[in-house]
């Protein structure tokens, strides 16, 4: 993590066979995957990896795995949010050890934190990590939102070398850019790819966008659009995306249907296994059947 | 209102004297002041207008007022929302005999609705109204969000003309887009300033932006560096209208800090008073003095 | 009201023949039932009553007309909460002028506001009232609870002579009685009728119900167990608000079931129009096939 | 297990010496001082308990040295609520073996659940746990609320012999009482102490209340008050629990000054140490000073 990071880092899912047991051919065939569409990175654990659904050994596995397939090729970001701190220092010890990049940290999810208890579990946490840090805002998950001036204060510490924001709040997005535009090199990445376009037009590093698993190459084509600021292009570009987001992440009325819908299309691509760890569960035939249509009817050239 | 309306649309505070009284002098200041400045159109009866802390008759003299200043020389908006359909219509029909162009509606906001209500809602109203209408998404305010799918049942009737979406959410507004990107003749407008610029890169008709009320030309200058995709001058723009969200919007951490930095900001450049309806109030002297230091920091050339 | 009022208040809906009459005869029919029951004063324009959704005229219309129809037989408490403190002072005007003996106010409900702003704003309001006050929590419709101390600092006015809690919150109802435990003549009505019971069992004043619309009787009998410490009796009453409750309100699932139910009830038993003002609808045939079944199945002896 | 659990059911809190080191010491201290008090079970690992703050292994530490400690003295309940099914199951096989009662499980709590995905997540889990199951509601942090449908839905199930409900919500826990009303041997319990009494007179089965950590007798002569209807001493007594909560729970305006206030007044009353697990710390020597003030003007005798 020589440079500051920057482009399209998808949140990989983690292939299950079941709730105990990775997919580890499906992770194989996935890494290559979105390698071959040109990411620049990869981040594994996070919201769109099912990390809190999956045991601490899990877990473990899947960084273990994913370093042995990745072996070197792209920065590798682990997720390590737990509500219990020693657990996070563990998981972030176990991902230094096995070659990861950097670690990526959302607040602790059962308790409510305020924003001095963010800066003092932060500044206990940090200094207990091997390595660099990523911070993820995460509010709708995490019951707390990073107030920009707790992001700047606790990227005092220089191991703090970016932000993942997935609030959706295009405000918020640019109260941190603003706040942080004289620290360098700090990353600063989105969440939502409905978003991730019009933020780098504006000088945001990138996306760390579900769809990547999927369809890897578009999202680094509307990345590179943005980043050279052909505004043709990214309205074109653009409108895929919503397409994607308004079929493939909206069958059911579901609150899991964006991971039902991203792991059921890899699944239909013949990519990894579609199982959902607990509490969700993977489309029946009849919704993996408009999944099917949804992806069809793309027109992705 | 023959072609779609596109631009910076201030939405005009309500010049006060105290909670019965308008400012009528101020109001015409402020009137001048933003047409000065190039706007494109005006809305007043807002949530920055604090149109729900006015009464019924204080909410008719201000579109009586608005108007005859105004003489027809932009378009005028006026905000209808009010949790009794009656009342609404009332505002609307008062609207449309002082010469209004389009009137703009927020779901009720006593009771939640949920989206079938919201159709029904707006299928009993619309036919009711004189004038265009524009639906108005706030839903921390009404505690409602528009579909996207709501929206668009909901503009089946030709007579609604645009959308002004004040969620900041930056994933929604583009699915709103595209949602209802074969629609033509269609507006939709972004609240929250900090996301105006993006937006209009990517398509959207402009900003209905609080700013816009205190320095109508930065709005005017950075909506259209975006229409004509200039970003290198969207992003030096963009810096000057953060300082102010996190400048004069941020002072004292009230709920209500943004209405009264607005209000404060107007009266210390000399164009209306700075009285807040009930529930709030104005800034105290100390607070005053904070959005001085900030305006006068500001660096617009 | 010489002494401070307990017992049974029915939060009175307002039967409406369309969005812009009161059905009279239907209130006429609805007061005398209600009274026949036995509750202890009246409550209209509250939630129940729609008031809201009731254009200012309209809910002036309600006002003179219950007064009359009432013709001071029971003490008459009148909702006047709006968004606008100058049409709350209007319509609390009138009710004085039409005889009634209380008001009762719920904060602002556009706006959401902080502890210190609603101190001000009652401190604002209760000076320019002719008539004593209720205060009236209803937090998910005014964004904001009544922190206990609040109540108290805004009870040193001996205006307000009481407080009317719908927020269901159990640990909060008793934090609200322990704070004012050495005020005099101060009234604590609970909204949830689930919850009435047990509270006056600890000491509160009674509730302001909705089913007591329906089954004054009923409500008023459960009181009265409750207020003599007749637990077996309590235990035996509870269960039929609780078969009302999770039948008649549950029809269904609609924000807007409990009202829907309620009017519904109310024309099957032949005592008012169950029109609802818009944003809401009446139950179609068969829902309303359901309520009638369900009250059938009640055994109210 | 043999009859139906009730009484007072203390949630105990985790005594630390730091973030990865039980206090011995002190639990054993405590757990005698709750057993002197006439508790009626004990119940580890809940949100007092600040389980969710522990890593996985101390969890398990503090599984077995209560059961060591306890000897069968009392029922004993644990905690198994984790975001990971594996890892809830681990738990429970641990506190089986460890010869542990009964567990407890909330539902997952970073995604957010919908009803049929809790009803399929507890048909998955239930089967796996060797010991009977109590069910947790505590929706403020794990973004659901158990339908009273759900409840009886999964308690078709006879493992499942009990719920406890920290919602504070009077009208949902009389509505799940009375959906469950026909359900022999099922014990439903509340969490927020100031509601103990009142629910108890209407028929639950008792509380899991905090403050029985500190004054495990006040909690336990208040409960036989109101199981056996003695509603003159409920009120005196409910007036010491009132003061407990307006007090040594509302030290500072901290979102833990609950977990605060008890671990400090076990500190201060000699029994265990304060330490708090991260994201949250411990009083300062000012706000101490102020719980033991709190606890000098308590007159529990």
């Amino acid at each position: 993590m020589k440079k500051t990071l920057c482009g399209i880092i998808p949140p990989l899912v983690t292939p299950l066979l079941d709730n105990k047991t990775l997919d580890i051919a499906g992770l194989e065939r996935l890494i290559e995957h979105v390698i071959a569409g040109g990411v620049h990175g990869i981040f594994i654990l996070g919201t769109t990896g099912e990390a809190q659904s999956l045991s601490f050994n899990l877990r473990a596995d899947m960084i273990k795995e994913t370093s042995k397939i990745l072996n070197s090729r792209l920065p590798l970001l682990v997720g390590i949010s737990d509500t219990s701190i020693d657990d996070s220092i563990s998981l972030s010890q176990f991902a230094y050890e096995s070659g990861a990049d950097a670690v990526v940290s959302a607040p602790p999810y059962y308790f409510a934190t305020g924003q001095p208890e963010l800066v003092e579990f932060y500044e206990n946490l940090i200094p207990q990590l091997e390595l660099p840090v990523y911070l993820y805002n995460m509010p709708t998950h995490t019951k707390v939102s990073f107030a920009p001036s707790t992001i700047k204060r606790i990227s005092q510490n220089e191991k703090v070398i970016g932000f993942k924001d997935s609030s959706a709040n295009g405000a918020y997005f640019q109260s941190v850019t603003h706040e942080m535009r004289d620290r360098e090199n700090f990353s600063i990445f989105v969440g939502p790819e409905e978003m991730m376009a019009e933020v780098v037009l504006l000088g945001a590093s990138g996306g760390v966008n579900g769809g990547a698993n999927i369809f890897p190459k578009l999202y680094v084509d509307l990345y590179n659009a943005a980043a050279t600021q052909n505004i043709l292009e990214v309205r074109r570009l653009q409108t895929k995306v919503m397409q994607i987001c308004s079929t493939i992440y909206s069958v059911g009325s579901f609150g899991s249907s964006y991971l039902k819908g991203v792991k059921s299309s890899l699944s239909i691509l013949g990519i990894c296994n579609d199982f959902l760890a607990a509490p969700f569960n993977k489309f029946d035939k009849e919704h993996r059947m408009l999944i099917q249509n949804a992806i069809k009817n793309l027109d992705l050239k």
